[in-house]
């Protein structure tokens, strides 16, 4: 730009300023909108005349800079520029910047020819950002650029640099700030870039480019023109006057020798305006006049050190660690939905609100893998505390948890979650679950205690969506599963053999408005209409819960038990398996669009036991529970199984089962 | 027993004295031995006549009480026992204690009669002692019971307990002393429970109680036996007194009238030997000669609360917690023994070393399970800090481990080891492993460190059993599967893909000795022998690697990745089941009689793809790995696939196969 020094024009470049809120609108509209598409997008910054002397020169681009209609801060001046947003650091690294530059150029030069510049001075001050957002450690990368056209020669100074009070009176001054300020007005802007100035002893004029015929008029070989300079330096005006000089090169230096140069500099001391510090010079006009040619073009920001490269800004130390956890849990979660399940309805996952009845191995697991679909909302129920065998295979204690005779499990299983995600909303309930065949009389459980119980249980899974059936019993999933079945929430059910396990759904009632609510799921399918689904799907409602194929009621299963026959005798990998099981099966079924309705794929292993003999006992303890509520469930709290057996029909089937072997015995032998 | 009061004859019952030691054998009996057998055991306690005044009358029992050769203790009375330990508190309450009682009643009477007590008087003696050991929580419940047959009436004092030295002289007292040890000495006991006595002023005789015959010859109305008394009151007697007095009443009642009977106490007063506190008197022997039948039994032992009921000691807060939490995470492993797998070797699996590659998604999880099998030996490598995301997906990691930068993983997860289970040997390198395609030139990586990289990866893998890749790209598990083949480690791999995983065990080379391990373990079967073997099962040192059904060499896969590419967009839990999976199948394997040699059972679907044009990468690879080392290494690091696959023979494949591909379409063109 020709030899430094007050003869040769030079100018004080953008300084790119990126705020926080840019970064963390480009991080979302990443994550939400762009996803993979790299298309250059609008972008919309500002630079301001009115800065502090010592502060750089700035092209600032915050949260707003994706919404090309938020409004332009007072008194600055709006900058347009593209965002090339790249999928990979690869990319980023390797963009053709050389070939970006020259297609920005190349439309400034266009606009320049067309004229469309002298219509919308805008198009003289573009902006380029290349990006790559490194979503996983809050790493930006970062390359900004103002295109500038370069004038074939370098341009001399007729008259150097001077603040504009040695140039202009007082009173010229404040005609000049009338003006431009009744301009802006009549425009509804809030700054000019460039305008057209006339002035003598007694007025200023102001105008907008496009009138310059009009305007310039009467002028003899020297024009005046003001530019809105984000510069603050004394000698050296700011980087939007470079396209500017090429335009009036090009179209008025076959009219004009010269062009005397107003660097528009607005700024408020002591409490008063103060445009006078504004500096104005004239310079000789290049002779370019119908030059075909785009110029050759310079803009890309150096970097920290001074040379040319690209900028990063490392953002995961000042943002809050909590809200930076938040984001990058969803991150994971987001990415799924670019490419691999568009269609995937996280908000449908992330805001379930999840019961687990049982803080175990299968608990502990279970939560952990809800943690990692971005579940927000977890309780625990589980009477019992953590023992020494538990940590190494409850995977939310510790051995700490175990000392003192060991800390209830629900609670600190919440702690735990709150300690791997502070974003999660969890909670812990110490309570017993009643159960049929363990007496709520016996062991110093009192019958009011079973009733806080049960009111509790009904509390807690009416506040929930999904309900977990974690425990380890048989008969502790009773009560759950009936309550649940009447609340029509989704059940999930998981249970641990030694190498064998079960995870399973339960069917969801229909709601009760529609008239079938008071049936049991697997009993809505009257052996009449059986035929036509026997190998069709079966849908939701007609599907059974966990005590639907059993013959035998649920009693008290710990009894008499040996140490090797209790549930913690398992192969260690399966509840980690059906845990995570249990958890993808709640997804599979949240995104269906019937949730749990959703139709049971078909399987012949499933269809060929017809559901006409099983899951006779639902039903009518739904009834039950519905008409007496705890009056019935204290019945089967305190009874043996024979209670449950007689009400649902067991005792009848097996009879009948007996009877039925003795006659096929004496059918042989009379044969 | 009739009235209170010195004119009846009341005995002080023995405590039952179980020691912390005695608990402990019987939980390490119980897991390794007895396992699920209820049969009644012999055990042995002892008690002692030389406490001092005010400790109650004892009979303890300790580690040694399962060793019925133990020595017992000196100067201690051993007593034997039988231990009824059942297998659930239900049988330990239900157990018929009445009917337990009588049968030991009858041996001792049996005993009696046959005159075998005669013989060995510690057949008098006996106790049972009926447990249930509560082995997950330290609870141990036991009812003690000393039998003691009763007299058909109360016993009548003829003269009152006195003081020994109130009936003998200090030089009778000293031969008392002196013949009682003579007596134990000749029969090499350590004490004498019963025997008996003849004395005047000069002398004091001892004998064995079946040589009573002649002893007694010329005694008139009254004989002198002594019994080795446990109890330290003045007036009363001890247990063991009871079934002697049966005894002696019915061996001796028809020849005299009455029995003097020495309670022989035997203290350590100040440095001198003390017997003379023993007490004497003298009762009528009730009248019960030839009597045919048994008498009634009493002996079960009153609990602390002076009931007649069970006792239970709580001895979780007595041991050492890690001690503590050690055995509990045993115990969950030895059940599975004692009826499911019986033939489950333990050891195999708890004492194998495991190398984890990785510490992320996987890794975590893999520990985890490992934990839950009981390993003790885990080791992790990885390079990587912990990151927000990683926590809800890694689970031994938390929100504060996230903090500053985030802590090394390799670092983080062997401490999270150490809390969750202080007795696991858990340590981490933060170290990166050298990739092909990944330049050891480049960001900083010289060769000197990728040297020191590769000399530590071999030093971890020489000193480990089993490696786990378990990685975020494919190229980073090459080395390691490339060293571990040479050293011939069993490797399990597990890698991830949206919802897919793969989880396989490698092949384990014969060992080099054997002449043929210089030849990839896929390689191994030439084409020629292919035939036999194409649908039978394949031994596992003719099992390829990760890489050998592969058509493409590791390269840098990281590069130019878009984030939805990268290796955490997984269905959350996915990687739970397969790093459970992946541990499942090393326990499988190291089960097998031949560990990773095991045979792989036949599948149709891999037996379909015959390995003949499959796997030819490991092979040259490992030939040129053993011959140039780190040359050979640094090269493939530098290059990009091509490098590998033109020494591999993939780059002769592709241009094969493209050739085929070119020739059939001509073919079928001049067709």
């Amino acid at each position: 730009m020709g030899d430094p020094g007050l003869s040769k024009l030079q100018f004080a470049p953008f300084n790119s300023a990126l705020d926080v809120g840019f970064w963390h609108e480009l991080t979302q509209k990443k994550l939400n909108e762009y996803r993979l598409d790299e298309t250059p997008k609008d972008i919309k910054g500002y630079y301001y005349n009115g800065d502090s002397a010592g502060l750089p020169t700035r092209l600032t681009l915050e949260f707003s800079a994706f919404d090309m209609s938020a409004p332009t801060p007072a008194r600055c001046c709006p900058a347009m520029g593209t965002l090339y947003n790249t999928n990979t650091l690869e990319a980023f690294k390797t963009a053709d910047k050389k070939l970006l530059l020259e297609q920005s150029a190349n439309e400034i030069w266009e606009a320049i020819k067309s004229g469309a510049a002298l219509e919308n001075p805008m198009l003289l001050n573009k902006f380029l950002l290349l990006t790559f957002a490194d979503l996983k450690k809050y790493h930006f990368y970062y390359w900004f650029c103002c295109p500038a056209l370069c004038l074939p020669e370098s341009i001399p100074l007729i008259q150097g640099p001077v603040g504009l009070d040695q140039r202009l009176s007082p009173k010229q001054i404040q005609a000049l700030e009338h003006a431009y300020d009744d301009l802006c007005q009549a425009e509804g802007v809030t700054a000019l870039p460039y305008f057209l100035i006339k002035y003598d002893d007694n007025t200023v004029l102001v105008s907008l480019l496009k009138h310059y015929s009009d305007f310039f008029q009467g002028q003899r070989t020297k024009i005046t023109v003001g530019v809105y300079d984000p510069c603050n330096l004394a000698q050296y005006p700011g980087w939007p006057l470079r396209n500017f000089l090429v335009l009036a090169a090009h179209r008025w230096s076959g009219s004009f020798q010269s062009v005397e140069v107003l660097c528009f500099r607005d700024r408020t001391m002591q409490g008063a305006r103060d445009v006078a510090h504004s500096i104005i010079f004239e310079v000789k006009l290049p002779e370019m006049a119908f030059s075909p040619d785009c110029p050759k073009a310079v803009g890309w920001e150096k970097n920290q050190k001074g040379g040319m490269g690209p900028r990063m800004v490392n953002l995961s130390g000042c943002m809050d660690p909590k809200r930076l956890a938040e984001s990058s849990v969803d991150l994971n979660l987001k990415l799924m939905c670019w490419r691999l399940v568009p269609t995937l309805d996280l908000d449908k996952v992330v805001s379930v609100k999840c019961l687990l009845l049982g803080a175990g191995t299968l608990g502990c697991n279970v939560a952990r893998t809800l943690m990692g679909w971005g579940v927000r909302h977890v309780t625990f129920v589980d009477n019992a505390k953590i023992s020494y065998s538990n940590p190494v295979r409850q995977p939310l204690y510790e051995f700490e948890d175990c000392l003192g005779g060991g800390r209830p499990k629900a609670l600190a299983a919440a702690e735990r979650l709150q300690k791997i995600f502070p974003g999660v909303n969890a909670s812990g309930f110490n309570m017993s679950i009643p159960m049929p065949g363990h007496p709520v009389n016996f062991s110093g459980v009192t019958l009011e205690q079973a009733r806080r119980d049960v009111e509790r249980l009904e509390q807690l899974i009416e506040s929930h969506d999904v309900i977990f059936l974690l425990m380890d019993t048989r008969e502790s999933r009773w009560l759950p599963a009936v309550i649940a079945a009447s609340k029509r929430k989704l059940v999930i059910n998981a249970a641990l053999g030694f190498d064998t396990f079960v995870v399973m759904r339960h069917g969801l009632k229909k709601p009760k408005q529609q008239g079938a609510g008071d049936l049991c799921p697997s009993h809505l399918a009257a052996p009449a209409d059986l035929g036509s689904s026997l190998f069709a799907n079966i849908p939701g409602y007609k599907l059974g819960c966990y005590f639907c194929n059993d013959v035998v009621a649920p009693g008290d299963s710990t009894r008499d038990r040996t140490l090797d026959q209790q549930c913690t005798v398992s192969r260690p990998g399966l509840a980690v398996i059906a845990g995570a099981l249990a958890v993808e099966l709640m997804v599979s079924v949240l995104q269906h669009p019937e949730g749990g309705y959703a139709v049971a794929s078909s399987s012949d292993d499933r269809m060929n036991e017809p559901p006409t003999s099983l899951g006779l006992v639902p039903h009518q303890v739904l009834d039950q529970y519905e008409r007496e509520g705890f009056a019935f469930l204290s019945k089967v709290f305190n009874s043996s199984h024979s209670f449950l057996e007689d009400l649902t029909g067991l005792t009848l089937l097996h009879q009948e089962t007996q009877a039925a072997e003795i006659w096929d015995m004496s059918d042989e032998e009379t044969v």
